[in-house]
């Protein structure tokens, strides 16, 4: 009756990041835009730290969907960046699923706009593939509750495992001595009440 | 460990809509009138744009349930059109289930009012017969928060997929090649945040 | 892959209602009071309707917890009633369970406050007996939403059905031709909105 | 088709309480701080009445994530206390595990702060060992409701209970008799409207 | 400084229920409609039990709006009933302007639907003959949240008093030794939790 | 102690639509994309209904903030047009004054995106020129419930009304026999629920 | 054009917590149990604290509505305490009033179950005879939003000041140098995020 | 009837942040947190693009308060900066008031936490004095939406204007011809949507 634990590790994950485009992102209304870009460019700061592979892609950039945003661009300049040319589902594009296969890991971190669309189709295939999927939640985002929870219990139901992207840092890491000033820097930059514990904290230490 | 990604195939799924009467839709209070209404006529939209089979049924439309919306007759006057003259689940209507196989389709895209009553029981029935079964949550509406979610428990638990109009259509297409302009067409009619994507920038790429 | 519909046969079916008591209802604050009280006068109008066999029981109701509702003790004054004298799982009281097996149905409705215990425990030790649960989740009431979808889930995962009364009664009577008016005049009694459509249904008849 | 009622047994059962800091609290904003509050003291109290063995441990204590709430260190004076190094997940401390382990209990009742973090993980570890998981939703705090529901559902899928602490108390004592005065006092001390409903009963009683 | 209190008084009031007719009704989403049902009952029959005179109006019964809701017809047989052929404003219609003026009472207790139609239209037009006016707001009910506050601001701007059907009993009534079984009644026939108060009461006080 | 009741008058009142432009509709989230459309589209339906003079104006429509909706500029082919270079406050616009002043109306009705710039700024500058200005709520839209709240908070103490356009529809057209179908079929057209009830109406009546 | 800030202070001011009662709480819905039962014990202590004569009355506390909540009987044993016999506007009774006016001040603090009856009336009994009355919203309950708005309104246009238990303390105390650790003290007992704060701050402050 | 418009000049205002300290923050739960430091440092980047003079001040530094959040203090490195030894209300602090008076303007832009004391008794002092008082909402904060409320009703009704920040900085800029790009950096570095919109223009303009 035992479960084995799927855990993320730091050694054996890529990141993919679908479709966080300037015009789709006008489509997210499930979060608040300074909630939902600040959980992005955690994630996208996570990534970096932990050395991830990550892979970009984007739908249609040259039409109403909008370019990628620069800062993501201008974050992963060498990582391979995959502007599909049509197919809706990244994992449909063959350029995609080799970047992925390239990177040897077995765990994919995905987020993306809109959830039930560009986070739901590659995850449901890469399922099927045999990859362990993670979706990261917060930093995906769609048009409302009814549109998030009915995807949520699509990927559930098929496998993957709904994580945030605070709980993926977390289980990336395993261990704060493995780098105390990395990881509390991600948190402050990124979760201001943990900043102001730090910043109370530093006051009083250097009395 | 792999699980297999159930898809939905344009050559190989029919669209059910049940019960979108003028009385009924008076019960409806978990989505608000203008965007129920709009999910509704979008789950039109897309079935007749993928030229999917669509089967019209209703419950004792002679009574306070009240006609069909006339815009879903107008739609489809071709259609199958089951007036059930009792049944409460439309599957256990001999015509409607005769229409459903008659489609020689094996994936059954379902929504009506209200959800846990006129799309679970049709759902549930349709499962065991061994159809894929995706609930389309956000063109399917019903008393409140509770009830709603009590009915998506209980189909999900059955094995039914939950999507939205918008998942559907996108899952439907597959690749914005097979027809940019019809696809464009669809989204900018009923999502207002699209279209205004879609002015803003055929603006700018008329200059 | 198919997946059989445990569907509620008004032959085959019981109704529990636990420790509905004037003290515990004042614990109940996830659903408003004046709809709750409907809900549970609803369900139990639905039980007579359908004559399903029915267990009324209390915990403890000569202390805070106070006395049954006394509508559901004139509603139902030939029911079995199990006053327990102090078991909280009321399976784990030998009379309760009796009289349940006294019935013969395989089928069990339960409702009852608060949801996480009153509801939950005995659902979960009927599940493990074989019988069929269905959990009428509008009828139940708790302290708030955390604990009410705490309750939802671990029922769920443990094969209890989530529905509302108004699913039951639609999937108990299949066919409004069984009787139109006795379903009509439940509906008219219990759903405000109902009413009304009747109400204007019959003046546009009469004229 | 049955399915086992994985009961809670105050025979069998340990209670861990996982980084309730004074620091990492104010990341929580998923339940408001009254009732957080009273939601982990009642726990603790009710670990306290079940004599449960109890095991606090905290991570990082002498940094910003601040030291344990001083009501749990004072409550629990002689239980084993793990101050993790640097161990995010507790069950990677070898000291926690083998506290655990040393209950001799094979049901373990967790809650702490983080959830999706600091009870998931830890959850998932004991799932993987064979342990009976309980995880008490209601003494477990976040962010917000997306980080909330992503872990509940992780967890839940795996294969952890999800209950409250009312539900626990009423799970472990199994019959009022067993102690009416114990039970109602630990209700009382936590739950004002059951205070409250005790308060009039004792009133009129004395009358 | 001081300001003068516009108090109700049971010899100068006259109730003005507006436009509950049941076609109309389908358009209140800003209370549920259990809730408003009870409410608007709720004030029905306070103005019977205060016996103050009452006035009924409605707008188009003929048409789609519907007709009256019966329970309110039958209530006050006797009282005016102006069908309206076609004012909006209930203000604007002569036969109903008379019947206000003919109880010979200043303070008006309106109530309707829509809010910031059938209610804030005559409101407004009392206030500026110099009634003093007094919204039931409980038993008022609109579109939405917006519709709502948008006219309660405009109303109460413009010296309109918001109050709610148990706050105008209570003015009304003034002192319980006034006759306590009487209000006691309509508490407990629309308050949930006062009749189980009532209950758990009476219980108690027959032993 | 009287208040006059500053009435929307169809022969003295102008609307102004201001900045409902396809960048700046992105920023709205206080109202869902769907419905805001449609109220906006009901007010510019009933501007056209009751020969209202209309007049638009928008902010930098070559950056940005993009181009009116078409919808607007198509229905009001003939009405002044202001694209202002560079004003923020509308009124700080000699051509937008002039354009309202030659109209020769005292009442202003307002919309616009967003409502604590766009619409209280001219708003606040209208009144302090003696004109009465209703603010048309729900056709206005801004970034949360905070900036909403401040806005009409501000505009409220400055003297201007609080509508929404289904009041203003009626406000304008005082009874329905002067014009029953028009009316119906302005809300049938922006009215779910009204159109519902208008089609079962009538298939009752053509019976 | 200057606003007189009428501001509370400590020599002038009165507390009157009228009808928070067994039963009578069990009325209130508007604010989660937890959380008012805090606010009530917060503004008891924050009248103990600054020596503010305080009034205790109750409504027919040998009926349903049940006792005084013991905890305030407690902590003001020698307070004024009118059980009044019938009056529903405790200013109705003349023990009361005596009780108001024997205290010597004019500045009347009230909080009490429920807002729009045994607050409003009060309240606005006190303005009109010249009192300035401060209104503690948060230590005030009653059934739901709506009552409460419509009671806000009613109390703020009559010129009630609406504050809340801290802000009362704040005001009162002026200055932190009066008392630091009382006012400490007083913030630690009910704001658990302010005792988190202190406890972080003493833990590093005592290393 | 007209109502002048006492409109922000930025020759003549002042901005005076109140109290935006690590440990005070904790306490703000009406806004979250990504938003809430958002719009606190979009306040201060428009304060020193307007070049509007700036008070700081704090309560109690050196305790549990904790210090001014480390951005403030390096944005405004010259600006009075008044450590409140213990006044609550910052004006009641002579050196607060000089710096104030020292600016030579007559409008008071404020924000601080929390809102109805930090914000409200400097703004209802400053009124007093006859200043024009503008808060800043959504850069004030506190414990949640029954503080907020009453706070803002207890400022409004002393004649403060509710504004937030992104309208401020509209009000004081006028025209976007005084200098496009730096209102337009301004929005792009605190409203995400806006930022999309830009960089999709800018996209489109480049080609």
């Amino acid at each position: 009756m035992t479960k084995p634990y799927v855990r993320l590790d730091k050694n054996n994950a890529a990141v993919l990041l679908v479709d966080h485009q300037t015009g789709l992102l006008s489509l997210v209304r499930d979060i608040d835009p300074d909630k939902f870009k600040n959980n992005v460019l955690a994630l996208a700061d996570l990534a970096t730290y932990f050395k991830l592979p990550t892979i970009l892609t984007t739908s249609f950039e040259t039409g109403p969907n909008g370019p990628l945003v620069p800062e993501l661009k201008a974050q992963f300049p060498d990582a391979p960046y995959i502007a599909r040319p049509g197919n809706i589902n990244a994992w449909d594009n063959e350029d995609f699923v080799k970047a992925v296969k390239a990177t040897g890991k077995k765990q994919l971190i995905i987020a993306g706009v809109v959830t039930e669309v560009c986070v739901a189709f590659p995850a449901l295939s890469a399922l099927e593939e045999g990859f362990e999927v993670f979706v990261v939640t917060d930093a995906s985002g769609t048009f409302n509750e009814i549109t998030r929870h009915s995807a949520w219990d699509r990927m559930s139901q098929a496998g993957a495992q709904l994580m945030t992207w605070f709980g993926v840092a977390c289980e990336l890491h395993r261990d704060w001595r493995n780098d105390i000033e990395g990881l509390g820097n991600l948190f402050s930059n990124h979760i201001p009440d943990y900043r102001n514990l730090m910043t109370s904290f530093n006051k009083m230490s250097s009395k």
